[in-house]
Formats: structure tokens, sequence, C-alpha cells
């Protein structure tokens, strides 16, 4: 079976910065993309309410080079102002060259 | 803690197919699966308007013997004339044993 | 990137009992979670009927010391009356240090 090691990258945020998030992790590479309505509670400070209620939940296939660049994005442009979540795994899948 | 070692396997695809991509994983062995509706945009060449929409998330815990032949159907028939993903991760499973 | 090696406990259960574990895996020292719908059928020997429908899928992103915590508080109270999965996986996560 011909499987490729890619990086699943999931991210977690409030859906109304979900669709700025998209067009970026798409600008940096990423050819594909699932979304999944959350809810959520985070880790922050921040009171329930500011965080509570509707979430999405991103995943994207990238090769390791565009990962970075996402969670760099991510850290540098969203971290500072959003409840936002963010983390990346390794998996293997199938026809893995189309993702990369 | 009895954790066990087990495959989990993640299918994207959309809709329409996705009771008998269950039905088929079924039959290769698997005992259990969750679905999730999902929103995505495919990898392939196809227009946005054939992919994006709604789909469906599998998720099953296998033995890597059962995920590899799912795997393999999914690469034959379902590749070739859908927009699926299929990927997999090692995860350790509470009562794992149950599931192989 | 300073990412940090974190677990990411996944849960499934039925939706009549997931507001209980969210709030006993909070306890037991989990800072945020995200909860998706899901349907599925189990790997148990209960009757589809039972099991089959509504259930909620539970994510939490905590150290080792928290996850095997979590682990055995479901496999002690739950596993033996109720159709639960849960497991386990390694996850690198953006500004990890405030989960733990």
């Amino acid at each position: 079976m011909d499987l490729k090691l890619l990086k699943l990258v999931t991210i977690v945020a409030e859906a109304v910065i979900s669709d700025k998030i998209v067009r970026e992790i798409k600008e940096l590479g990423a050819t594909g993309y699932t979304i999944t309505a959350a809810e959520g509670q985070g880790s922050r400070g921040v009171r329930a309410s500011e965080w509570e209620g509707k979430n999405m939940r991103i995943e994207t296939l990238v090769g390791e080079a565009v990962s970075e660049a996402i969670l760099q994005m991510l850290a540098t442009h969203y971290f500072p102002n959003y409840a936002v979540v963010a983390y990346v795994e390794d998996v293997r899948v199938v026809r893995g060259d189309k993702y990369v």
C-alpha cells in the first residue's frame, strides 16, 4: 500500500475567523481542508462567555514545510488576539503525493 | 493503564457514498465507527462545485491488517472515481482488545 | 517553531453522559476541550439500537499525567456501564505550555 507520511494540522478557532484562516492556509500551500463545527472551552485566561460556543475545527494534510508555515502564521497573527488551538501530528495518507 | 496500539483510519468522503463505505469497512472487519458531518475542499483537479459541500468524516479503530485492507479497498474502488481522503495514524486505545 | 509534545485524548460517548465526562476531565486537570456531535456504532456486544445515534466526541489536550488519570477514570467508571470509546495519541501543540 503506497502511503505517504504527511502532517495533519488541526486548528480550532472561533467561527468568525475561520474563513480568514482557511484563505491563509491555502495561500501558504494547503491544497485541501476539512471543516467541522465544534464547541469548546479554551485554556486561556478568557472568560467562558468569550470562548464557549460556536467554533470551527479546520484540518489540513500538508508537507512539513507547509505545516511549519501554517503554525508560524497562526502563532504570529492569531494567538496574540484570538482563542485558537493548533496542533500537528504525523499521519500516513493514501495517494499522499497529491497534497504536496 | 492497559492500552492497546491500534490504527485509527480516517476517511472523508462525499455524503452520497459514505453509507456504502461504512458497509464495506464493516465487511472488512471494522467493529465500530464514528461519523461526523464535515465540509471541505479537496486537493484533486476537480472543480470546487463538485467537491465542496456536505461530506462525511468516518473514523474507525482497527488492527493493522484490517487498516491495510480498508485503505486498499478505498484506493482500488473509490479513489479513481470519487473525491476521497484517507489516512491512518497510531493511537493507544482503552480496552483495545475488543476492536480486533 | 516552539511546539510542545502533548497527549490528545479523544472520547466518544453517548450524549447523555458527555456533560458529566467533561466535568470530570476538567476536575482531573484538563484546561480545555472541544466537542463535536457524532454518530456511530460501537464494538461491544450491545444491540445497535442502544448505541447508534447521537454521540459526542470530546477532545482534550493534556500532559501525560492528566491523560493517564482521564483514561483511568473512564476505564473505572464508564467502560463497565456505557458504550465509550477512548484513545490517546501524541501531538505537537502551538503554545503548548498553557495546557499543562
